[in-house]
């Protein structure tokens, strides 16, 4: 047996999920229990071990029936191994999926920084414990990584760092333009990106920010020009632009919780190079030229996404709403020209817990082992 | 007797309000019932004409009880008349007013562009009626123009084109940066307003986008770059820069709805000029340098405001959010800059209703006759 | 070939629904464009006939696109044919059903009443057109008819009634106290539900009661003592309390709006027979006297739902929720015992669309066809 | 000076609120900054003492500014001492304002069960530490015991035990059903009252339970037959029926949670002795007679709470919702006759934060010093 390769599918396949009863592993408890690959889950929880995966979410009775083991038990007994553990204790746990040469998906922000531990332990607060791990990772968001990741995963066992939830939002709403050179070069240019969440993104810990009564029936921001996710936006929005040959740009991103369960909606404005502006004078009302600039932009991003089973890029009469992906693992992108002609908007909606987490980390598991894409992860999503 | 003269204040001072059944009427009810210098109310719909008050709004049942009129008859019973009614139909209104010699205060958009009926008619659909009483009329952003209502008002009635929602919590957030001339004038780089109103904004007729089961739980912008407000919002933003000798600069709108009832937050993003800007490397949690310099252009915005009854600057551990102005006139406003150091952010929070309607008319009548401005204002936001 | 069996099932099964863009309709493409069984759909539609069903849910972009047909030729494709248009209009399509020979699957109020035209018309206004159908049909509370569903689907095609929304969870929760004989007998005790619904039982038709602003942040009751629903369950409760040997007892139901998307809660208080109540003195804690009796129903609930796979009876620790069924066909019920011992309190929670209108007529359709009941209807409920 | 009289009104009275940080606590601050009678406050916080009461509540900035003090400090300063303190810790402040011969209103439950300890100790897990006390304690249900309210306050410093949110709905819509003998008099027909409450009514302190993503978007009940006010609505309908010379019914009371921020709902079914009842056939619309005899009913409820300020009692064709009494002191009481002709069907709506707690704490205020009762409390219901 040649120890170089990665385990093999087999018709008993076992996920195992470490920190199952956060509300990222419960939603990839939820995911995976229907994927058509996987036989059988093992979950560990550190504050619930012993008891029940259904004892801590009673909406699994009569469904999801699992014990909760330790970390190192579900290691034990697993073919592919997800951590949605708290960022910054997963690494001793990859260390072993390497050594079991078993894949590990881990939903923290633990690998997505891996050229960059400066950036990290800025952010994060803590080193690098094995620092050759970050050598073998690689940054799981699928539709700009597929290839890597499923190269890395012919040679052997591979660490993914799923995205957070506002960078992949945030990043597939910009890559096209950036990808193909609409934005304007000029570095005083910023890309702006402004956010909405719903609250599950504050995960299952009870707090004072998402008491019920304190952010029901109301919008603000949070973290201003202060949160985690900015440097992971900033990095990505280079990598997209510089992979065509442009500059990067500067990026600024305000997340904002509203009052919703699921769901992240981007407003992303991009500055566009001359090439792609059209003249406007003073404020009327879109004119038929802008109208015809938008459209064709609407158009490249339909091209350019027009294999990618989980985004829909809408038609000119609809905005991205997030409960029109609601449950599913859609990234739903509009596109709109600003009326003085020189500004993309585009908008994103995602489901914060299946796109933004979850159901892209079952994604770049299907990846992994060349199953379909779309996997565990058909759900339609809910009208209302 | 001085006809030129506007009505005194007497006593039994009647305020009219033409249009008393939308959302925006009743809420120009609620307030000036408990307003300390009116006597009493008139009050006029077209669709429930003959019936009371309070059987259209169950909620005023033992406190407010008025019959509901016709305009006209308002208009002759009234001391100054407030007009509710939906955009072009109320010039006919207006113009028997002044003939009365009496104040009239509009929150339709009529009166918002006098200068301009280019702009007006272009995104209202609409000429001017009565040409004449657009030079008779001041726009009421009360914070802006409070010198010129009451310089107005010692002349002879006046028309006071209330303003809309949306432009009042982004000009009033922008106000500062522009007089003191933070902003960059490269007219390249736009400021970009990215708004979030509840759905009172959209008023008490039933339809689909507000029908509860499509935008519960949901957000999703709206119109984007086609709102209505976004030529006021221009060229609010452009009188304010050209008043401290600069260039008006683009700007940008984005409208979104999400589910609350109340409140309207805005996140302005305004390029600073390079004397205001810092310098700064890789993107990092922000410096010490970066908390100054925020903290210095906060200061300006606190002494810019210093005398204003309304505005609130929070300290720099704050965050403007809906729920705080939730019933207030107040406009919470909150400054930051990004971690890049180029970009003022500046987040501003309104009751849509109050201060983004109703309370502002309010505000100006109070102007008008010379009452403390805060009277009938003076209701404390709700904790929750 | 016998002319007098129903189509038999084949790989190619189509199944129609006739009111496809109703929020019931909706639902039902939703679950049955993924039912293993069913390998097309034909829908139909007045109000958007002609457009497309992804057009007018744009939720099913890039998954469901069906064109919008007439009713008429969506029963000359169909296998079997679903009605969710208005009460009082489907007697037609059932009856031409009937002549091609498929089943006919009814969410409107039409065939919920066979056998008591009187109460059908005084509470719907309107007369049968059809009798002889009615005389075909079958209420469609799965749990209760099961093995007369069944039966009818041997010789012919069936007509079945689906149940209203509060009707099942209010019958679901009655229906083992019924059976097994627990109720006191004493006409003078009623029965009394009390229901709490999401706002899409209101349907799509926006509305003063469901706009956003009127019913968010609030509950409010709605129809009290007057609701189409009531003659419904008393007649449910009736039978099963007949079938038991006992009388019908009196029923009253009271349903209000609160704000959510689905859901319906009910409370059923139901007075105990002597044989289960206990004694109680003052007004103390639950004593564990009571505690033992509650436990003693519950396992009771338990016993007799064993192998109804929809329906969880919850242990002592849980009350029923409507978020723990969101999404799902299921049932649940939670039991007890009030502390004065002489009432049983259930609780039953399902979603108003899936369990309380297009899950179970999916369910009915499993049943008359002999498919896995489950088929179809195998969501795990969505825990956020 | 006669020490054995209360401190008497004057121009510069302190109210003193310990446990201000709490929402009770907070509402309290809110009514009373704006009580015409009130000229300072004194405010006390165990969690935030030495920090100032609008750092812990920014809504109040500009507005009210008190330092946050010791409980000991308040009681000094204070002419009347509200208390907002959990349960079982109040008792040694309600000593010492006697001592200071100034009022004490508690809105904990410590002294709302004078006469009966053993039931308090019971639900509470306290024994009362000062019995006597409980001797000068009035319960504070201010349209049951205004008289006797006013009648200690002229012979010495009161203890007020301000009612419970839910027994303050449920009581008031039970009273004039109960003290005009329209309820059977049978003990086996219990009164039942089935409420639904707001989440403000959790409290502040963050808990899984009123964690936003736990409860947005569904209904559930809590703690069924086992709430610790049904003792106190027991005790209460026990003395409203006594009093007109009845039986103490028996009464079962189940409190929900729904996704709003305040209010409570409760719908009280009351059985109607024989000479209010009608008789009725099969469930049928309700019938003319129905709805005669449902008027004459309303007329007596309309009659009995005529003289109340705070009381309304709706016209037929309103049923009585939590969004119409928002912020305000109103108890809305609809009423309703079922269909069978033999249940009162009683909706009362309250804001659990003003009529539920701290409106009614000032409204027995202002009967203890002879204020007009409805000072500080004319609030107009918000609108939406």
């Amino acid at each position: 047996m040649d120890t170089k390769q990665v385990k093999v599918h087999n018709k008993t396949m076992i996920a195992g999920i470490i920190g199952a009863t956060g509300y990222a592993g419960a939603e990839l408890v939820r995911l995976l229990y229907r994927h058509p690959e996987i036989e059988k889950l093992a979950l560990s929880s550190v504050s619930f071990e012993g008891e029940f995966i259904q004892d801590v979410y009673p909406s699994f009775l009569n469904n999801i029936s699992y014990p909760l083991l330790k970390a190192e038990e579900v290691i034990t007994l697993s073919d592919v191994v997800f951590s949605a553990l708290p960022h910054g204790v997963g690494e001793p746990y990859a260390a072993a999926c390497m050594e079991r040469r078993i894949h590990f998906i881990d939903l923290s922000a633990d690998f997505r920084f891996d050229d960059d531990e400066e950036v990290y332990s800025a952010w994060y607060g803590k080193k690098y414990q094995f620092s050759e791990l970050h050598k073998k990772s690689v940054y799981g968001l699928t539709e700009f990584n597929r290839r890597r990741i499923k190269e890395l995963s012919a040679s052997g066992p591979v660490i993914v760092g799923n995205p957070g939830c506002y960078p992949t939002g945030a990043s597939l709403g910009a890559y096209p333009a950036l990808s193909k050179g609409l934005i304007d070069g000029d570095s005083r240019l910023p890309i702006i990106i402004n956010s909405v969440s719903g609250a599950s993104g504050g995960g299952r810990e009870p707090s004072r920010s998402f008491h019920y009564s304190e952010c029901a029936d109301s919008v603000s921001p949070y973290k201003v020009a202060s949160h985690r996710h900015s440097p992971e936006i900033a990095r990505n929005i280079a990598a997209m632009a510089c992979f065509s040959g442009g500059n990067a740009p500067r990026v600024i991103f305000t997340p904002h919780l509203a009052p919703m369960n699921r769901g992240i909606l981007s407003a992303i404005y991009i500055p566009l190079s001359e090439k792609w502006r059209i003249t406007s004078g003073p404020v009327l009302p879109p004119s038929k030229d802008n109208e015809e600039a938008a459209e064709k932009i609407r158009e490249l991003y339909k091209d350019f996404y027009k294999n990618e089973p989980f985004i829909r890029v809408l038609p000119a009469d609809l905005s991205a709403a997030t409960n029109r992906v609601r449950q599913s693992n859609y990234c739903d992108i509009s596109v709109h020209l600003d009326i003085n002609g020189s500004t993309l908007i585009v908008i994103t909606a995602i489901d914060n817990m299946v796109k933004g987490a979850a159901g892209q980390a079952v994604q770049n598991m299907n990846v992994l082992y060349g199953f379909d894409e779309k996997s565990g992860l058909e759900a339609i999503p809910m009208l209302f």
